[in-house]
């Protein structure tokens, strides 16, 4: 077994080094690449995509696979070698189940679906890309045919982004939180609204891009081993777990969209860097799921970014790079003005209580696309009951409407829950944490972020993509994903700041 | 035939996007990579090297191409078909000609050796590199065993950068233009010396850079299939033709290397934007030869940018950037202390008048180690011995002399005179465009290279790899490379620059 162990470390060695390669090329794409790179750019991409898929589902990998499997009932399911075993073979049988013509298929019709989109949004005439949707659906739904069948057909969806989780799970979770959501909201618009004038300035761009730096090397994000850089549409990249950047967005007009981003994208390359040296070029040397990202980039901007604690040791230091914008701002309307609640159209504008009500409406839309019990042209209506009705508000336009995001023009259905999941996580792990550091607030108010850092690394980091997300979550805080944790969050935060 | 050339257009398509890929991971290396990404980044480029060597040195290459070959008969031996098939099977063959084995010894030998280097410089100590540059000197003794035997075993490590090029041809080549040069130098040292001290002020990095931009602009770089980034060494890299950039260097105690540097890697760039789409992913995408690239490079950078002509139209434009730097200084004192001739150790730093012969000194050391008619521990002393020979100055140590170059630690013998050639062949192809062009100087007082461009891309840049490098400079100028236009021009430049 040993040889076989070390040529699957080979194999997959070569096809991590082709995906950091795409990884890379994807990052200069958007940071660096002069616009006559575009094409050959696209074609640069698509080969080393197409020679790590051919790569890893080739003939010899499956035997290799399922020699190794025949390992798996000797090993100790909870060690490192099942897990290399079982998670490479679960990869190996979901990349073998699709056929090639049909990723070929599904490449052109995204294509086009995103030109569509595109243009559809900058007209707002949803009647453009309307078609086009109904091809994305229709090869979700054909996609889904290719996997052994699932207790719903959206389960294999959401498989891609958060492998093991159910639809029905999702659902439960959801269904629960809604009302609760959509009750706090209520409570809140109630109240008389909190004072953000001073958001709305003029800032200088490179304070506060400074800033922002400071804040990412507190939470301790390793420069030796990453980057930043300004890019239209903040992201994280990993290019290997030494070689993890983030980059950032200036926006006149969102001042703190900056600083607020870097927090949020820290999050995730924390998350990439901590991922043990072991998992080095394997198929485990990523994270676990998007959900579980997500929960480690809402939590560095929300329960630490967001938090009076935070702000009592940093406060200060804003105030001295923004003497006349921050000057007459104490700290406790600063607190409360970047805590603001303000239900809007656009999805990624969206503040904590908020957010997931856009993501459960999505969620709803895509499984009925899936099931086919709406029909597509219906959606902008639907879209607008439904944003009445969560968050009382109507969208002016579909463009700040259902045109909003990218994600079904790129063909992918099943990716948006995995935002609200990652919320739900990070007040669950949040929570966790607190009980077992009673000196969270503190060592927050020192700007000392090592103590969570450390068990951030110790109990998701380094495993990267060994465990499940529903396990994983389960291993660290006892129970399942769970919509509790992050009510009581969400009711304590805005209850204090607008006396609920 | 027709689908077999598509064929070979598929198969070598892929193979330029692999080597597309490496190319941006070593421009990402040299321009933003964090230092913990260079472990992984010797994986991924080794991997993409690795498959891109593997697919064109496949059977089915194989046989395709000899399959392709039986067609050359038919076909005219100086159209765009016939060359496509003998370049890319020259290409071929000489891929196959070496071991696997053997690729994997050299790079071992030179990685260590590259360190040995590193080390022997700093401490400018030979006897830490010269095992090292032993190993190197055996390793390319036996490379040319590898390949059908040559006039001369030099031939084959020259055909490696400059395709076709003989030994023996440099060496006339060569031994004919020693004499003169050091004769040309002799007289010029007896002259007065001209003033350069204003090049030694202090200029702002910023100002520098944006006129850097200017003049690479008015060259006619296309901005929108490029980009020019700050680099510890300045280089032009190409990702497809599309997409070629160039990075510059500042060294406050140099101001004007960023200025010229910048001249030169826009030569480069120009010459890989220029080269005709049609030979886009295919092996022909790139230049003719590195001597063929160095002329481009040499005669932007010193042709134009050197030429009084040139400065005539910008220098009125660079004092008014640098008031008080050249306000004083006229447009001939700037002339004069741009082209001052001053012999100098060290061959990156070395003036028109005396780079050539830096480049004799190696190529002859290179000679004698391949033949073995020289003991590398004598290399030190044979050296500068030279240098008191040609250029009438001995270095202060060996980390100014024998240690200064990379090239050899990284494997590379016959490398050097690619530079030496690329001057040649810039004074060959100028003094054909003035002779076709008789406005050319009017041309260059008015800032407009629009004609020397044009000239260039369809006589040089558009053909790519089509052509051998004698064999183009034959086609342009009606006679092989020739050493006498080169050193008609240093005469006159000089002899009224030092009045000889």
């Amino acid at each position: 077994m040993q040889a076989q162990l070390q040529k699957l470390t080979e194999l997959t060695a070569e096809i991590a080094d082709l995906n950091h390669a795409n990884a890379l090329l994807g990052w200069d794409q958007h940071v660096y690449m002069p616009p006559g790179g575009a094409e050959e750019r696209g074609n640069m991409m698509g080969t080393l995509g197409k020679l790590a898929h051919e790569k890893f589902t080739s003939e010899e990998m499956g035997k290799l696979l399922a020699d190794l499997k025949t390992h798996l009932p000797e090993l100790d399911a909870d060690g490192d070698t099942y897990r290399l075993i079982s998670v490479t073979a679960r990869d190996y049988e979901k990349s073998t189940c699709v056929p090639p013509e049909f990723i070929a298929e599904q490449a052109q019709v995204t294509a086009m679906a995103q030109q569509a989109w595109v243009e559809a949004r900058t007209k707002s005439d949803f009647s453009i890309f309307c078609p086009h949707l109904e091809k994305v659906v229709e090869l979700n739904q054909r996609f889904v045919t290719f996997f052994p069948p699932a207790d719903h057909p959206y389960d294999t969806l959401l498989d891609t982004y958060e492998p093991g989780m159910k639809t029905a799970e999702v659902k439960a979770i959801f269904d629960g939180l809604r009302p609760l959501q959509v009750e706090l909201l209520r409570a809140i618009s109630q109240r008389p609204q909190v004072e953000d004038a001073f958001m709305h300035l003029d800032y200088d761009e490179k304070t506060m891009w400074d800033f922002s730096v400071e804040v990412a090397t507190a939470f301790g994000y390793d420069w030796k081993r990453g980057r930043q850089d300004p890019t239209a549409h903040p992201f994280c990249q990993s290019i290997g777990p030494d070689d993890v950047r983030i980059t950032s967005r200036w926006v006149p007009e969102l001042p703190y969209a900056l600083l607020f981003g870097t927090m949020h994208e820290t999050g995730h390359a924390l998350y990439e860097q901590g991922v043990d040296h072991s998992w080095n070029r394997t198929a485990l040397e990523s994270g676990a799921s998007l959900g579980i990202h997500e929960s480690q980039s809402r939590m560095w901007e929300n329960q630490v970014g967001r938090s009076r604690a935070f702000w009592e040791h940093f406060y200060p230091r804003l105030q001295e790079r923004f003497k006349t914008q921050l000057g007459n701002v104490s700290l406790d309307q600063f607190y409360r003005g970047i805590n603001r609640v303000q239900p809007s159209c656009i999805r990624v504008e969206a503040d904590e209580a908020t957010y997931n009500l856009h993501i459960m409406l999505r969620l709803e839309l895509e499984i009925a696309m899936l099931e086919g019990s709406v029909a597509i042209k219906d959606l902008p209506e639907i879209w607008n009951a439904k944003m009445q009705d969560y968050l009382g508000i109507v969208p002016p336009d579909d463009a700040r409407g259902v045109l909003q995001d990218v994600h079904w023009s790129g063909g992918m259905l099943g990716y948006f829950s995995t935002y609200a999941l990652g919320n739900l996580i990070s007040a669950q792990l949040w929570e966790k944490f607190k009980s077992l550091n009673p000196e969270l607030n503190n060592q927050l108010r020192q700007g000392d972020f090592s103590a969570l850092l450390a068990w951030l690394r110790g109990e998701i980091h380094q495993h990267g993509r060994k465990y499940q997300p529903q396990e994983l979550v389960e291993r660290v805080t006892g129970s399942k994903i769970d919509p509790a944790p992050y009510i009581i969050y969400l009711k304590e935060k805005y209850g204090e700041i607008y006396g609920l």
